[in-house]
């Protein structure tokens, strides 16, 4: 709750702006008791950075390069709904966040995409030539690019078609024509991961609740 | 020199801790002087983000995608050289930067693309399906991207490789066959169009230093 209202404020402001007294505010919490768990606005910032990392809920699939795909869509489904994941990206693209290590969530992100083509790679789904480090760097850097755009013309609005023509025009020049057959990388599928992750957040939550209350 | 000055502060510190008075020192201008010409911090962002965009000095080519190929590798040279490209890329991708119309870069960014584009598909170069406007903001959205996660990276060091990449996976998926075997995207040709464009620069600046001393 502390680290979604520090995200939503981060996101709305850019780092520079953000003061810790709109955080305490918007979190309904003590000065204390936001210093007891983190030490400045940087510690912050690393809290939500750190937060959106950890959470990856990926189902395994027979084709690996479809697991690329639907990552993408639902990073991309989580940055229209959640503050953590848009204020994770918003502070890894702000040159105003100078004292925080923007570089670690680039390279988290490229080793998630790593992980995918590597299994991809040795699965044979990967053209010959196609460089695993070169593709993921690739990936990443195209996908952050393409969210801010979308982002600053219209709210992210038309991210998942913009998603679409990312994948369109990679995977023909990383995957086998065969393997590119087998892959969904239509924006219907993007809905449908939409709709799962919100049933299963909601179930988590649910879940959560029932704990705390029991 | 005065938006050369507000852009080399811009691109260090980010437009919200970005100071007149910081611009001021650099520039060696008196505060009447600024705001002769500027009557805020958010004009002279708009200053900087104007003043790059005038400037695209591109030799037409018999294959109109080698411009889309030239246009790729000369701003990256412009971003490893030159503070006001540099800024106003920076300025464009920052969030902290709420006052300045961000969509505006973007906009002439895509316009820039989708008219080579265009001339492109009207001469048979480009795939049939290939979609001009989704074509040119993917490639406007994942240049921005690239050219950000380099800079967090390495300082821009790599640019031209991820540059090249970039092209590698996408040309294949716009451009007829036949026409890609024309499109040289080697870094070589990068390297050559930055001398160039530096020879240009240099015989442009002493040009308009003799007029001035004449």
């Amino acid at each position: 709750m502390l680290l979604e209202s520090a995200a939503s404020v981060f996101a709305e402001r850019g780092y520079e702006r953000t003061t810790i007294g709109e955080i305490l505010t918007r979190a309904g919490v003590t000065k204390g008791a936001l210093y007891f768990h983190f030490a400045s606005k940087e510690e912050l910032a690393l809290g939500v950075l750190e937060a959106q990392m950890l959470d990856v809920p990926l189902t395994p699939q027979d084709v690996k390069i479809q697991e690329l795909v639907d990552q993408a869509y639902l990073l991309t489904h989580r940055l229209q709904r959640d503050a953590l994941v848009r204020a994770s990206v918003a502070l890894a693209l702000d040159s105003g966040a100078s004292e925080v290590n923007r570089a670690a969530p680039f390279r988290a992100w490229i080793d998630q995409v790593s992980e995918i083509l590597t299994v991809a790679k040795a699965r044979g789904e990967l053209l010959l030539h196609v460089d695993v480090t070169d593709t993921a760097e690739f990936f990443s850097g195209a996908f952050s690019g393409i969210q801010a755009m979308s982002q600053i013309l219209c709210e992210r609005d038309d991210l998942a078609h913009r998603v679409a023509v990312l994948l369109q025009y990679v995977l023909p020049s990383i995957c086998t024509p065969v393997l590119l057959n087998r892959v969904d990388m239509s924006e219907d599928r993007a809905r449908r991961l939409g709709r799962e992750y919100d049933a299963n957040r909601l179930r988590r939550e649910g879940g959560g609740l029932a704990e705390v209350y029991s």
